[in-house]
């Protein structure tokens, strides 16, 4: 009954501070290196999703998807605006899956995009905190507050130092290193991570114990997909790579409702969902692009993906698991740590990156012979959770 | 290949100024009402859509579907918030008949709501203008002043008088006045409409040739649909009414950027869609609820729909086609108008009085023996249509 979905092409702009693009600029630039790739014309596309989370604060735009589809000549696609917090991108795909297994679509663009770097840091954590519980929010609980309390957590429950957050840190730097989408490309080392102190510039604090490097970047950037029935791919791609399981769930809003906190239960929940109806193992996974924010966040999300057992996602790291050449490379395109979060375009860049992975396309950052791909992006604190499984059709 | 996808519940809130309750309040009064309806427990939806295009400004909330889910215990249900600017409630409703479609979801809630009175209207005015072309609205061109530049080519093309567009706010207020869901439930008569002088309050200028009365109420409320697919609808409900046909398309974003802006591009395409699908034509339609942001709006649409002839809608309005009783009652709830346009909940509230329609339990204002109706939601200035073709199963 469910067609399978894939995707034919992918393009996106670079992340970083992009004052040479406006928004829409941006949006129109992945979407038409997408079309290039797919090989495909304007007009064959008859949906369009846009995934974007501050337009109307930031940019002071509505109805963005059909000022996109206005830009592309799409007069006769639907065309749709998906916000989900953080993780608007990847929601957006999934409903792009769900257009094309109706049968009601044959072709969907989707494209994802911010602009951020217009705003002060200050105005952007008050605005990315408007995802969080009411209560929280009125307590003045920002996100890297958030981070900051399920670090402390973490730290004390599995025996998490910092040093393994500056790993991660340092992982996702030198895998940006070898992207050229990527916002931050510099690399860092675990003892400016470590020892940097207070008031030194290079590593300040934000929230105890998270200094900046364990936090994103605020970015610009754009990502586009387009996807079309599986059966359809090969007339458009050589190499269509098929979405063949998808999962989204929900946890309380508030962290502070939460039994036990450093459980990600919406991550649990949708990565079920999308290894069963992938009819997949986490173990059968070669690859995988996770949401971390913040990096204590990418190792609690590489166990609850169902990757490593729970409490020893800093030992896999530690014993280079999650590097690229170890048993799971994980965030090889750098990650919303280095590659950058343009908070609209991440979970789309996801599935971007893991297209260029499973078509061996990656180049300096490729992961021998992936054949699997996974990805989780996470809207507010792991509130709502979509997981994709991806696999180049055989 | 298509499954068809039935309204099995619905429910909505009072529109109006709603100082009782907030925007959360209001979604889940109306979600409850819809689950009530459709005979179902929470725990059996497996989707929640939010349409709604505000709250970032006006509530400072964001992901506000995972809100919503977790207010109503939905933890393993996906969640997402579609804004598609004023056609947000309609856009959701076909994305979630698309979930539907596709064989991933079985049981989706629809919950569509926006909580405006709580600002200016010169700040909702400025809010509502950012759908526009970023040229029209640096000019300062806002909805109100596009639909009066709309009005006044019309009357030029058409022979439409000012007494046409008042006689639209009199059916519409007269009809309001049946329905206990609307905002503005006042009789208002034709002297008060064409002979209101400048400077009296009861029937200002807002943009000549439109005044007050022309012109949509800002509003709060909601308004939510239970949706599954049409095999199963029975199982819940002895009356699923089938979402037979449905459509979207775009326009040029700048009205300026029309060749014929009196032409409505967007709705005629989206209309050909959904009859299409449904295969009906407009003559089958018993009941329809057109968007009457501007009563103008109301004329132009239900030509475009594919109802009357281009040019002739005053015509049909004049000799009572459109009121209950007629042809082709248009806007029995009483519309944009006067049943308000609470922006998210709008598109939704159309289902959900169509739906009541074609059960025939619309009470005082029941379309005798309604079989087949049709909607449409326009996003923007009919920047972005959605259409739909509604069937009462036999």
């Amino acid at each position: 009954m469910f067609r399978d979905v894939a995707v034919i092409g992918c393009g996106m702009t670079r992340f970083g501070r992009r004052d040479d693009k406006t928004l829409m600029n941006l949006m129109i630039d992945s979407s038409h290196k997408a079309i290039q790739d797919a090989n495909i014309e304007e007009s064959d596309i008859d949906a369009l999703l846009v995934a974007n989370m501050l337009a109307e604060k930031l940019n002071h735009q509505t109805l963005i998807a059909t000022a996109l589809a206005d830009q592309l000549g799409l007069h006769s696609a639907s065309a749709d605006r998906i916000e989900n917090g953080t993780a608007s991108g990847a929601s957006a795909v999934r409903n792009a899956c769900l257009a094309i297994a109706s049968g009601a679509h044959d072709l969907v663009l989707v494209t994802g995009g911010e602009k951020m770097t217009c705003a002060s840091s200050e105005r952007i954590t008050d605005i990315i905190a408007t995802m969080n519980h009411p209560v929280e929010y009125m307590q003045g609980v920002s996100l890297p507050a958030l981070a900051a309390m399920f670090a402390r957590l973490y730290m004390r429950k599995y025996g998490v130092e910092q040093k393994h957050m500056a790993m991660v840190a340092v992982k996702n730097h030198s895998n940006a290193l070898k992207n050229p989408y990527a916002h931050l490309r510099r690399r860092i080392t675990l003892d400016e991570m470590l020892y940097a102190k207070d008031g030194e510039v290079k590593n300040p604090i934000v929230a105890e114990p998270l200094r900046l490097c364990d936090c994103c970047p605020v970015s610009d950037g754009a990502a586009s997909v387009i996807l079309c029935s599986a059966e359809r791919a090969r007339k458009f791609n050589d190499t269509p790579i098929v979405l063949a399981g998808f999962g989204q769930a929900n946890d309380n809003l508030g962290v502070y409702q939460r039994e036990d906190a450093t459980i990600l239960r919406s991550l649990r929940e949708a990565s079920r969902q999308a290894f069963n109806m992938a009819k997949l193992e986490p173990d059968d996974i070669d690859v995988a692009e996770l949401h971390d924010a913040f990096t204590i966040l990418e190792i609690a999300e590489s166990e609850d993906s169902g990757f490593f057992k729970k409490g020893t996602g800093h030992r896999a790291l530690e014993d280079g698991s999650t590097s690229i050449g170890g048993k799971l490379p994980i965030n090889v395109s750098g990650g919303l740590k280095a590659r950058g979060h343009p908070i609209g375009a991440t979970g789309v860049a996801q599935i971007v990156e893991l297209t260029w992975q499973l078509r061996g396309e990656a180049e300096a950052r490729q992961v021998a012979g992936a054949e699997k791909a996974f990805s989780c992006n996470s809207g507010g604190f792991a509130s709502n959770m979509v997981a994709f499984v991806m696999e180049r059709s055989s």
